[in-house]
């Protein structure tokens, strides 16, 4: 808020607009534009290719945040970035918008795979974060159905009975190896999932890819239009939360 | 007591009533309520299920503290909170107690995955709560057959002999093996015996959830008086402790 | 000794009494009487069993040392204790001398799980002390026949070679699991021995526990009739060690 | 660049030359010239099949930057060196180069064993790059299809989403061991990939090897000359990267 | 020595006797008398016991230092004391010396549980001297046939190569465990021939043990005297080391 | 150069005499002598077998450095000392001079063991160096067949490609098992050689080791006269390297 605040103020505006927030969204998390960090030819390609991953694959999953923007305008470390934006704040997040995050950034991974039959080391923030993702969702979330309810490491929670504390790493080698097979397991089937969006969806992919190539970065609406060229409905608010069964 | 003192006092009473009490705990232990974090709509619902799972199991469980308060406004990080008291000052906890609090804590949990077959990150809390408990049960007050009379991790102790200490993890990894063993036992026990009480009474989960989305707030007796009516004794203090063998 | 010394002058005497030692030693042992401390009803009679298990496993067991007072009246973190003193000072403590100390200081938890087929929190110090004891045992004085004379932890030993010092945790995790084997066989035979004598002298346990939740405290001699009354001979001095093979 | 800014301005030029840059770069990555510090005739013999070794594997192996200069004159710590240059900027490494890179960088070691049936410590440098960045493909990268996309050690990334992290060693031992596996395997078939390059042009590599013991330095001319002579051809731009597949 | 001229000065002596160097000893390793420090009657004996088991295993194996004085008056942490002394000089020990050393040191541990048929704390400085020194066979000069000529762990040598150190605990798992069964076979055969020859000298054992309970300190001659009552011949210089081979 | 430099300096010589530098290195390396530091007859013999045994095994073996001088003087920590030089400095070392420095450095010990059935604390700096050495050759310089080109711990290297540090000690329990493995088959073998080499020359053996005794120090020259003496031809420089395959 402060950082748009900063940036309306400095176009004479008074108001802070959505546009100046997501502006300063992107310079908050990923840095300045670097614009003299030209990429080649050949890894603009990869990028666009890598980032229209990202952007198809949190199309298509249900639990997945919509895309405001896809960019291969270098910022900071990442040679791309795609933006996505939740409809409304959360405080509680669930086990399947873990699943469908986690797909959404192995998508990127997957995307260079598919297409070029090689992987760059592009996705390794990716994957740290996809990593992090899963592991939380094993060690602190209890959503591990072989895990089950129990909290493996400590999370800045409120201490409500304040007695005993579970250190980190209290576990045996035996729990800290099921910890480990669970992530795997869940990181292997988030990425079948972006391999099957993205299998499905080659045609697509290929059209953002090569329109990112173009014009370099996409705003929402125009994304929106680019998925409806190959048959896919952009998200509605109302439609990402099905009802309650109770 | 102090909290409780200032709250009166700045309401013009002499006294401390009860009232002054239980809003000075929740102040200390939850931090001040935060009218401006606001849950979403499917938020309240989960958070409702959540806290009536809690609040129900507590009701039903012979020894687990009674319910005085139940709220879905957030206060510190908390999304909501069951407010629960015992009816007696406690030097002394047993290990059926232990057994009921687990349950009790993972009352949410179970309560958000049989309403909604999804869990949240609501339970992180609750999950480190209870298996500090269980492992408290099983490496310091002897409380696993399996493991028996042995202290594995030290508490806070009196020194009697002073001869000898045992310093932390001292043990095996066969041990701490068996120990992750014995935690996940009693958690998955404890999972079963709140999914027991919560099928049991699946009707009265959803009255008190239902009630807490348009309330926010129920006091203890307007608790009891729902529990009365799905037709549950609420407890009486002379019941909570059987009568000794001996 | 200092301490006796002052509670005699306080109280305008000029000798110090052994009333004035045992004083000063439950004092610097256990602090200073919390009678604002209270315990419920029926923590009063948990309490009163476990000491009263403690006092019986000592007074029947040839190598424990004879019981001086037992009490439920808090002090510092200790619902209630029982005091027992040699006969003699020490400077040598024997593996048998070794086995019936731990055995005693199990015999609270004995006790409670026999009489209301439960545990509390209350044993939490004995279960330490008893373990560290057992790992002395086996780790420092050679005392656990399967590892045999060696040290495998350091005591504040006298370098008498100097040459090489053994540090702390060089052993392998295949001895430590050993270890861990031994100190829990030795622990679980000294709980069967507890458990042998209370069964024995259930209906002692049950007088002396219930004399204690009437008088709260018992002095040596009160306590030695109580034995007596249920045909069980208290100690004298010459019994204490058997006379030597040689 | 300032370090060839330094070395042009030193010599009245007023425009940086390829050759300050190529001069400024073995300045700051080597040290600088050490002709004091002679290698003994069987060491220089050496220290030529060495770098000739590099030299030809990155010449054959389609993604290893082109070979712009080699020397056994000593330079710092290492006894020789073989300067490679990517023909432009890269800020996406794919998995393709990384093998490649790490057989050129085992070229050296080969091409010793080859020659002397024995190996000498020069190679300790190469085989600790090596290892590394065939580490880095399996714990950063999820370029080892075994572990898959997991991130199981950081690297300095964007913190995206920020949410967790996965601090550095959190694995068990059974994934260590795969990771283990997994990078002697690359290892070892990057190895296989040198030997079969540098048997089949076992006469370029004596040849190589030979002039670099008379002339101590080779440039990129003189060195894509020697190519030719045996039958490779020198790398061009436009053929190191194959079109894209989509 | 600077102890041994001080003694000698307080008592008007210009010369430093054998007397002055062997108190100066007993003092310097062993701290002052403390005969405040009063054993009880069944203490004397066990103590008296244990120092004839280190005495007459000493007086018995071949390559122990020949005892000069016993004693059962405390001095420091030490109940009693068996003093030995070096025929000269070492700057050499060999693995036959280490061995006896250790049956030495356990002797008076067997004599404790053969006379007794328990064991005090008493030999716990024992049996840290014993197992450290046969930790350093194992680790530190290749006295180990099973493990051979590898340094394991480093001493205070003189780093005449220079060259990589071998820091502490780099070894496996798997060696550790090796060390520690190498380390308890030494232990218990060293513990085997003491029991050898205690049996074996039963009487000579009994003997020494009751003098030293009547008289509280035997020097070295007496001591011989009892030696040769039970047939033991006293150790001679020229006879401990047996002729070289060679 | 700088201690020899003094030397001559005070010996008002203007020239470093290569006498000088030799003094100096012993003086850096080993310590002043320590005449002092008497052995005795017994350790004397022992040590002039001990380092017989390094002088002769250094002088049969191919690539071990020819040896300067040998002493039985103690010299700061060490008894004795055999001094080699190389023929020339080496920027260089390779596997086979490794191979047989360690078998040089195994000399001493096997000459113990051989002529006296026994083992001292002497050899232990000896273990230290040869299982350093063992070590580097299979965790830094890829000499170990079984586990290849990989480096499993870092040297002070050039950070040619600086891009991922390989940290101490990254790798798993199974990979530490193995390189304990392969150090332990290194220099079980070297010790194998050098019994092969002290058995073939056990005349010689004796012949150095009781000159030794009698004279304290034997320079090159007369040395390589009793190698004459028992058949053993002197190194000439010449012969050290084989040449070149290639």
């Amino acid at each position: 808020m402060n950082e748009g605040a900063i940036l309306a103020a400095r176009e004479g505006r008074t108001k802070v607009a959505q546009y100046d927030l997501i502006r300063s969204i992107e310079k908050v998390m990923l840095g300045p534009e670097r614009r003299s960090h030209l990429l080649s030819v050949k890894e603009k390609e990869i990028t666009a290719y890598h980032e229209a991953g990202h952007a198809l694959v949190a199309s298509v999953l249900v639990y997945a945040d919509p895309v405001h923007k896809i960019s291969i305008i270098s910022r900071g470390r990442a040679a791309g970035y795609t933006l996505k934006l939740p409809f409304e704040d959360r405080k509680l997040q669930s086990r399947k918008e873990f699943l469908d995050d986690i797909a959404v950034s192995l998508g990127g991974y997957v995307a260079e795979q598919m297409t070029f039959g090689d992987i760059t080391t592009g996705p390794s923030n990716d994957l740290q974060v996809s990593t992090a993702l899963a592991r939380d969702m094993v060690t602190k979330y209890g959503m591990s159905e072989k895990i089950g309810p129990i909290a493996l490491e400590t999370t800045a929670g409120m201490p409500l009975y304040g007695k005993g504390a579970w250190s980190e790493k209290e576990y045996s080698e035996r729990v800290s190896a099921e910890i480990d097979a669970e992530v795997s397991k869940i990181i292997n089937d988030a990425m079948k999932r972006a391999q099957d969006v993205l299998t499905k969806h080659k045609k697509a992919l290929a059209g953002i890819a090569k329109r990112l190539v173009e014009v370099e970065t996409i705003e929402r609406e125009a994304f929106e239009q680019l998925l409806v060229l190959h048959g896919i409905v952009p998200k509605k608010k109302e439609e990402v939360l099905p009802p309650a069964v109770a």
